[in-house]
């Protein structure tokens, strides 16, 4: 039998001690085991920080950084980025789905891979032939291999592909938030730091359908705003530095008229931990969705303020999460517009990455 | 009024943009405000991370060592390393209490200070003429300030100092331990890896009385085992490698028949977190306490096991805590024997630090 997280693939180290994002080398023939899913891969969405990484080390020559990126697959089985350990995640139609796979996909699915390529086995076939090296999304053909306790996305019809890959991005925030926010007894106050970004829009969403006593969305300047103000997604929206714990906590008691029972961090920038505890009510709940969260920050800036705060790692997996952050955006037309207003302005760059300020999640 | 959380204390950066821990440098005068306490320092407790980077910069050399110590409390107005960014702990005797203090010191009580020193403003008098140098634990003449959000505890007349100190310097996983296990309301079934450190066995203990329906102690080696079986903490006792996550789960899973439902994480080496996720039942809580602790690995780990756990980020204040962790110790001879044991055993370290491989929490 195989392993439903994917140890029969670990070729390096050998004796499987490790898991597939911690391996040096995948296996990534096409046979797939009894619980296995074969994807023919159509694009692969590499990492915002990965491609960055890439692109500086080639100086932006985008044959060099192609050559790179068939030499990692090459190599390793699997597009994970040596230097920053990040990887991406791609789109693909079902190919094979071994008898036992518990996934519920089949032959012929359009499907969003929602785990890591830094654990996925991958092979090209096609030399990238169709990419030119300068951007984050890479048509390719390939195959690409899931295991028992993988996740993939069936990509709706009634959505574009772009919005619903952009959403499937950062889909276990708005997730966790409902989650959250529907185990208070009491209805909470929720504050959202980056609440017009891609993760901070669907979680104000979701906050509020969840049942949160009230909402305010904290921004980095006018324009995102405004932004927000117009989509009417949370009950109040305030501008604040996150990176100044001062400005944000006086923000956020500004807006709700007290500490927020919960506070979700959805800024893809450091130094947010302090701010996001000082705004927090004693008792309350910070959820950090940031890929740029330090966790001794958050542990001993909570310790050293004497905040009987309950801190979660925002963890991209719940049941079901894929699709309640695509029935969000049905439900809530501000957020289809959001999203397209976003794509639309960042032409250049992966759906599956977002700018610094305003990134949920940046790091698959 | 002065700020609860030691703005007014902040000199550098100018603007009381960061809270005092962020700050370059501290106001250490010794006049206090409505809500502070002055406390008369006896002894420093350097963080081990921050004592071993300035042993091995200046190779042992203690004079040096002191010297350098000396220089980053006169220019930074609080004992900071600025390498490791850590600080360590402080006991004295409370001198001055403000009429509006809420910390309930009355002066004479001989104290721990439960907030990091990378925090708390301090002064030395006496060029730390009674230290070599080569050790953790600094005797010292001098002042430190506790804000009104500050933590201290009373050191209890029936417990040694040296004792009491190594169980304040953790009573935040035992606190926290507890609360997760107590608001299952099924009982659950609780790991901790590290079960026999500091930390980890007062974890066992908490989680025991919290109404756990089965424990299990994971450690390093058989030296371990036999001391934690023989304390009779943990219904079970085995040993994993806590780095191997496939070896790590199969030791959980052999001890209780099953996946855990809480995992509570006390050992201070890197690369725990995938173990912890794999050995965690779905629906159950992962308690991150070790400072080795990476989010990154933790947040995309789960989502790549496709694992639907809760993740804390432990948070060592909660009300009560050091209360709460010293009544452990009064209740369970064998805490203070394995406690004991660990502070006979390592007589040149400070008792606020431990070994690597057993340590709860040394980043203060």
């Amino acid at each position: 039998m195989t392993s439903p997280v994917g140890l029969h693939r670990v070729l390096e180290p050998p004796g499987a001690t490790c898991l597939p994002q911690a391996a040096q080398r995948l296996d990534n023939r096409p046979d797939i085991g009894p619980d296995e899913v074969r994807i023919l891969v159509e694009r692969l969405n590499l990492d915002a920080a990965s491609f960055r990484q890439l692109s500086e080390k080639h100086h932006g020559d985008g044959d060099a950084v192609r050559a790179e990126v068939l030499d990692i697959i090459a190599t390793r089985g699997k597009m994970q980025n040596p230097v920053t350990g990040s990887g991406g995640m791609l789109i693909g139609t079902v190919d094979a789905v071994g008898p036992e796979s518990p996934l519920g996909l089949a032959p012929g699915d359009r499907v969003a891979t929602l785990v890591s390529l830094t654990l996925t086995p991958l092979a090209v076939t096609d030399g990238l032939a169709r990419w030119d090296g300068r951007g984050e999304q890479v048509p390719c053909e390939g195959h690409a291999i899931l295991f028992g306790r993988s996740i993939a996305a069936v990509l709706p019809d009634d959505l574009d592909a772009e919005l619903a890959l952009a959403v499937l991005d950062v889909c276990g925030a708005p997730a966790l938030t409902a989650r959250v926010v529907s185990r208070y007894t009491e209805k909470p106050t929720v504050a959202v730091i980056g609440g017009a970004g891609k993760s901070g829009s669907l979680s104000l969403a979701a906050a509020r359908l969840a049942g949160a006593a009230g909402t305010v969305g904290i921004v980095p300047h006018a324009a995102e705003r405004d932004a927000l103000v117009a989509a009417g997604l949370a009950d109040q929206v305030a501008i604040a530095d996150a990176r100044d714990p001062v400005a944000l906590a006086a923000a956020v008691n500004g807006a709700l008229g007290r500490a927020a029972d919960v506070t979700v961090v959805c800024v893809d920038v450091p130094g947010c931990e302090h701010g996001a505890i000082l705004a927090t009510a004693d008792g309350g709940t910070v959820v950090f969705f940031s890929m740029a969260t330090s966790f001794a920050a958050a542990a001993l800036g909570a310790e050293g303020l004497a905040a009987d705060v309950t801190m979660l790692i925002g963890n991209g997996y719940l049941p079901g999460h894929a699709t309640y952050a695509l029935d969000l955006v049905r439900k809530e037309p501000a957020i289809r517009a959001l999203f397209e207003a976003r794509i639309a302005t960042a032409p250049g760059r992966s759906v599956a990455s977002d700018t610094p300020s305003q990134s949920g999640r940046t790091g698959h």
